[in-house]
């Protein structure tokens, strides 16, 4: 069932001992937005915990540190920023699910879901959520809905940032949090592992079809020189699509096992969704992935083949 | 003389044939609140024109391509985003200038100054007066302006951002500016010859100190290898310092004469402009610069010993 705002602070309102799910690999959005609502839950009484499948990383640590763990039976469970119920992670089945506050396209309203998809960031639809359940926005619940609204956003730079977007922001700035100090947390500061990475992957980019193709290779090796890991490779990603003249960006990373991932980034002249289709992945019209097995130069051969079908082929015109 | 946005506006509503100037290597504070103000006299009834002493990369072309080139005599001068007349390169010493609009602290108040130290970029103090001038303001208008607000303040992300930032970039959204294609073109695009340059500069990369301090070289050699330029090395300096424990990243490059210029970027541990007079130079208290008469190599020998002292005397705690 659809809800709107209202209804949806309407029903927190009337609940208690509500468990918050985020979801897996987890993110600013889903931690900000679920710690956001906890504390706000918190502060109109209620008895409240926000779980994830995986260890958080140590840079989300100030949207939590002051909320004491706490022990207690759930009579309601809220799933903020999780598209579908798989996204858990090792959470997925273990709990009833009754309510879904997120802002994905590709959501499979499993629950009674507040969807608003034209939203960039959970947090935005968030913010809207705490004003309704009329619990007071302190710095620290400011600090949380924006640290979603600038992760999800990259830094308000993507096209999907609207000026109500910016608007929030400001009004989480009025009411204390600090932006400054959150984006350079979020965008200013690279591990020393990374960075090794993100040197060595620079290194290995190759172009292909008139240099409107770039391709990065990340090995285990590369893992085990610099000390980093798959986690970190997330962020390598965007940076083969950033090379002027650059249509198609795809960053490929052998698995332990020797298979291999390719994440792919385009512009509006290729979907990339449609491409990692053609090795049975999936995605965004933008930002896709597909898996191989084979070795990552292998894999490299197959997808720098393919895009040049793509680009020769302008019916793939998102 | 100091005068305030209304004082601003009314002599320009009495001027004609205005003539605007821009600082040296342009940027989009500079060339957005010039085009800006351009394009609001002009619907106003006046005669008017931006000029700079350098060539305006070409990613700024948005900006004024729709503006038909215009020559007459100037009855008044405007400088915008200008602290000293110095910073006007060729232009500096050639007009007599009556108005002066700016936000840098190091403004030296050559003229009727509009100047307002706390906002972040001068588009934000532009959008006022446009305002006040009564200006209609279009999605050109609005596009200049905004790309002065994201480029001023590393797309929204710096401290020196405020929540009337947010609320400015809001309402120029609303009045028709491409967040999306601006942000793309300044933030997302690195040239073929940068991104080269980028990749030998990480690889040059040294640690000294603990790894509390990061120096970058780049060589004259380094810009016939890659085809890059001296103007491309600026996009170089933030990365030094970016990496987690870093606290003083420095930026050498090689001038065509052998000599040296270094930049140096700091967190609120040390004073950079303080380290930087230690050379000669100067600059802002997190990001500074200085000339060396000597090598790359030796320029760095001589900044990280003197590195080593601000680390070691935290006296110099800003």
């Amino acid at each position: 069932m659809r809800i709107d705002v209202k209804q949806c602070a309407d029903i927190l309102s009337k609940q208690d001992n509500i468990l918050i799910l985020t979801h897996a690999h987890p993110d600013g959005d889903t931690l900000g937005s679920g710690f956001a609502l906890c504390r706000a839950l918190m502060k109109i009484g209620k008895i409240c915990a926000v779980i994830n499948a995986d260890e958080i990383p140590k840079k989300y640590s100030y949207l939590y540190d002051d909320i004491a763990p706490i022990k207690f039976k759930q009579d309601y469970v809220v799933a903020v920023d999780v598209a579908t119920p798989n996204l858990l992670g090792d959470l997925d089945g273990q709990y009833h699910i009754d309510m879904c506050i997120d802002h994905h396209s590709t959501n499979t309203e499993y629950a009674d879901n507040l969807l608003l998809k034209d939203v960039p960031a959970a947090c935005q639809l968030m913010l809207e959520v705490i004003k309704e359940l009329g619990a007071e926005i302190d710095e620290k619940i400011a600090g949380c809905l924006y640290t979603g609204l600038t992760t999800d956003t990259g830094c308000f730079r993507y096209a999907s940032t609207t000026a109500d977007t910016y608007r929030a922001a400001a009004e989480l700035i009025d009411l204390g949090a600090d932006n400054g100090k959150i984006n350079r947390i979020m965008f200013e500061t690279k591990t020393k592992t990374y960075a090794r990475l993100e040197r060595l992957a620079l290194d290995s980019m190759r172009f292909y079809e008139n240099e409107r193709v770039a391709v990065i290779t990340i090995t285990q090796e590369m893992y085990r020189l610099t000390g980093s890991n798959e986690q970190e490779t997330e962020a390598i990603a965007p940076l083969t699509r950033q090379i002027e003249g650059v249509e198609i960006g795809i960053t490929i990373r052998e698995k332990p096992d020797g298979t291999s991932k390719a994440s792919i980034r385009t512009f509006e002249s290729v979907n990339a969704a449609e491409l990692a289709k053609s090795f049975g992945g999936g995605g965004h019209a933008q930002a896709a992935a597909c898996r191989f097995d084979c070795s990552v130069k292998e894999a490299r051969e197959r997808l720098v083949e393919k895009c040049g079908e793509f680009l020769n082929d302008r019916n793939n015109l998102c």
